[in-house]
C-alpha cells in the first residue's frame, strides 16, 4: 500500500474523526480575556484537537508535530484520549509574571501563561479539562565548539490551511503549526523585567544548513556563535544575555525554495554577486522574505524586556519591529568581518546594501562585482 | 488589535478564501499514477492551495511554511497569484532516476520527481499549470568545528488538521506540513545507485537544542559530527557519504514536550536515571517515540541506496525499517565512548538496555544508578 493510501487508511481507522471545520453544537469551551492580568481570568487556551466543542483556539499544542500525532494514533501507538501527566514538568526557573502579560497590544502571537498551565489552571484540569503547555522552561549546559575555540584564541570571558479560520469566527486565539521559538537565558533569570538589568540579545531565525552543519554561503552561524559570546559577556558583567531561535527556516521561505534560490544565484548571469541577491529569492518566491517580524518581538514582551542595551543584529526588519513594539534599543552588534565566511560576502554586501545595519556600505560598482563560488566550486 | 485578530483580518483580507475542506466543482487536477517509471505518466504532485479544483494532493508544498506565506498574502507583501520563476534553479547534481522510484511500495512518502519538475513538466507548466518543486538540490562546503578539531587530532579525512483527508477521497497524495528532511552528500553523487558503492550513512533525527548548541544532556550533536567524520572518509576512500537530517524535533513530540521531560527526569525520585529514562517521556506524552520510522527509508531508495556498508546508528527503530524496506545494511557504527557527554550517559545506558545497538549492555542495577544532574547543577 502506498504511503498515501496508509497515511489516509490511519486516519480512518482513528476515531473520532471530527471535522474541525465543522463547529460542533454546544460544547463548553472556556472563556478567553486575551491580555487580562490573572490567568484564570485571561483564561487557559485550549487547541485540544479531539473534541472542537471544548476549544476556544484554532491550531495544535505541538505545531507540525500534530501531524506525527496523528500517524502515532492512527498506528494504535497512542490512545486518542491519552492525558498527559505533567508531574515535576514544572518550569525550571520562574518566568515573570511582567506587566507587558497585561497588555493585550504587547504579546499577540504567544500564550504568556503557557509555561505554568498545570499551576494556573489546576482546578480546571482536575475538573476535566484537557488544558496543556505552549511553553516549556528547563536548564542546559551548552558546548559550542567555536566558544572553545574562542576561549583559547584568548576570547576573554570564559492560507488555506486552517478553514476553521473562517468557519469558526467564535475562536479568536489561533496557535499556527510553526515550529514557534527557543530561548536560551545566559545569566540569572531572576534579573529579568528589572529596569537596571543589562540585556544583549540576539534574535536568530533558523537556518539548518549553517547552523548545524556550517554551510559557507552566509553567516549564519558564525553570527548565532558570536551572539552567544556576546550574550556570555553580558551575564560575565553581571547583566543578562537573551538568544531567540526562531524556526524560519531560509527567512521563512523553507529550505526548498532556500536552495533553488542558492542554485539561480550561482549560475545567473554575471555570476553570484550582492547586486541580484534579493531579486533571485523574489523570482522564485515572489518576496525577498517572508518572516513577518511584527510578531517576533512577543517573546521579548513574554521576558519583561524594555530595553536591549546590545542587539546582535544589523537587520532592520528585526530593528524596526522590536522599537516600534516599545522596547528600547540602545546598541546595535555587527557581525565581526573577521566571521564572514568568503562565499557569504555576497549575502553580506547585499544586505550592507539594503540598509542593514554597518559602518561602511558597498557602493554600486562593488555590488557587480561577482564575489560567491560558482556551482562546481 | 490583538495577534489573533490581526491573523483574523489578515485572512479574512486575503482572496480568494478556498475553503479547502469543500472539493471545488469541475476542476482539471492532473491525474497521478503513483510509482509510473516516466514522470510525466506518474504525473505531477500539486497542492497549490488557491485552487483546490486543480490539485491532486492534500496539503502544502513549503510545509509548516504555508501559515508564513498565508500572512505574506494577507499582509499584501506577496501576491496570492504569484508564479514562481525557476529560471536556473535546477539541481546542481543529478540525483537518478532509479529503479526504486518506480517501485511504488518502495517510496511512499516523498515525490521521487520532485527536483525535476521544472524539466520533467516543462510542458503542463507553459499550459499553465502551477507545478512546484518538493526537492531541490544544490552544493555546499562546510565547516564544523569539531571536525577541524577531530582533523587536528589526526582524523585522516494531522489528528483533525487536514479535513480534506475525509471530505477529499479523490485525493490519494498527501503533503504533509511538516520539515521534511535535509540530505548531505560527501563524496562523488554519480557514485549513487551503482552496487558496487561502498555507502556509509548516518538518520539523524532534529534536535536543535543538541545540533545548534550543544546541549550536554543528549548525544545528538556529537554523534552528528561522528556522522560526518565516517562520510567524509567512506568518501575518501572511494565510496559515498549519505547524511539524512529529519525534521523530527525531540523524537517528533517538539521541543516544549521534550524539555518538560527533561524537567521531570531530574526531579523524580531517585534523581535522572537510566530505568525511568522512556517511563517518563510516556507520562508526558504517552509514548516514547512518535517519529513513525516506517516512512524514513523513503529518502534513502530516492536515492538508490541498496546497501549500507556502515550504518551510523545504535536505533534498532531506524535499523528495522531500513531493513524491513529492502536494504542491506552490513555494518552499525555506535557513538564513540568518548563522545558521550556525562549528562547523557542516562540516555545511552537506557538506550543500550532497550535494545538499542552496543558492545556492551548495562544491568539492572546500573540503570537504577542516578547520573544526570539534577536542575540546579
Amino acid at each position: 500500500m502506498t504511503g498515501p493510501n496508509r497515511l489516509r487508511e490511519g486516519v480512518r481507522t482513528s476515531r473520532p474523526i471530527v471535522l474541525t471545520s465543522h463547529p460542533a453544537a454546544g460544547g463548553a469551551a472556556p472563556p478567553v480575556q486575551w491580555g487580562a492580568a490573572d490567568p484564570v481570568a485571561r483564561g487557559p487556551i485550549v487547541a485540544t484537537l479531539t473534541d472542537p466543542a471544548a476549544c476556544n483556539a484554532i491550531g495544535t499544542h505541538s505545531g507540525a508535530y500534530s501531524l506525527y500525532r496523528a500517524l502515532a494514533v492512527a498506528a494504535g501507538q497512542l490512545r486518542a484520549d491519552h492525558r498527559p501527566d505533567f508531574s515535576d514538568t514544572r518550569p525550571a526557573v520562574p518566568i515573570g509574571p511582567f506587566p507587558q502579560w497585561a497588555d493585550p497590544r504587547r504579546i499577540v502571537s504567544l500564550d504568556p501563561w503557557g509555561h505554568v498551565t498545570s499551576e494556573a489552571f489546576a482546578a480546571r484540569i482536575a475538573a476535566g479539562c484537557d488544558i496543556r503547555p505552549t511553553v516549556a522552561v528547563t536548564r542546559a549546559r551548552l558546548n559550542m565548539p567555536e566558544i572553545d575555540l574562542a576561549i583559547r584564541a584568548g576570547f576573554e570571558q570564559t492560507g488555506g490551511m486552517f478553514p476553521e479560520l473562517v468557519t469558526r469566527p467564535d475562536l479568536r486565539v489561533f496557535l499556527p503549526p510553526i515550529g514557534g521559538a527557543s530561548v536560551y537565558l545566559f545569566g540569572d533569570p531572576a534579573l529579568l523585567g528589572r529596569p537596571e538589568t543589562r540585556v544583549a540579545c540576539r534574535i536568530h531565525d533558523e537556518c539548518n544548513g549553517s547552523d548545524v552543519f556550517g554551510s559557507d554561503i552566509c553567516t549564519c552561524r558564525p553570527y548565532l556563535a558570536h551572539g552567544v559570546e556576546v550574550c556570555i559577556a553580558m551575564a560575565q558583567r553581571g547583566g543578562a544575555g537573551i538568544m531567540v531561535y526562531n524556526r524560519k527556516e531560509g527567512r521563512a521561505l523553507g529550505e526548498v525554495t532556500k536552495f533553488l534560490v542558492y542554485n539561480a544565484r550561482k549560475r545567473q548571469e554575471g555570476g553570484d554577486r550582492a547586486d541580484a541577491y534579493f531579486l533571485r529569492t523574489e523570482c522564485v518566491a515572489g518576496v525577498s522574505d517572508m518572516r513577518f517580524q511584527e510578531l517576533m518581538p512577543d517573546v521579548l514582551h513574554w521576558l519583561g524586556v524594555t530595553r536591549i542595551d546590545e542587539l546582535v543584529s544589523m537587520s532592520n526588519m528585526k530593528f524596526g519591529p522590536i522599537v516600534a513594539s516599545g522596547i528600547e534599543v540602545v546598541k546595535r552588534v555587527p557581525i565581526p568581518d573577521g566571521l564572514i565566511p568568503a562565499d557569504a560576502q555576497v549575502e553580506m554586501d547585499a544586505k550592507k546594501a539594503a540598509g542593514y545595519f554597518a559602518e561602511t556600505v558597498p557602493d554600486a560598482e562593488e555590488l557587480k562585482l561577482a564575489k560567491g563560488r560558482g556551482l562546481l566550486g
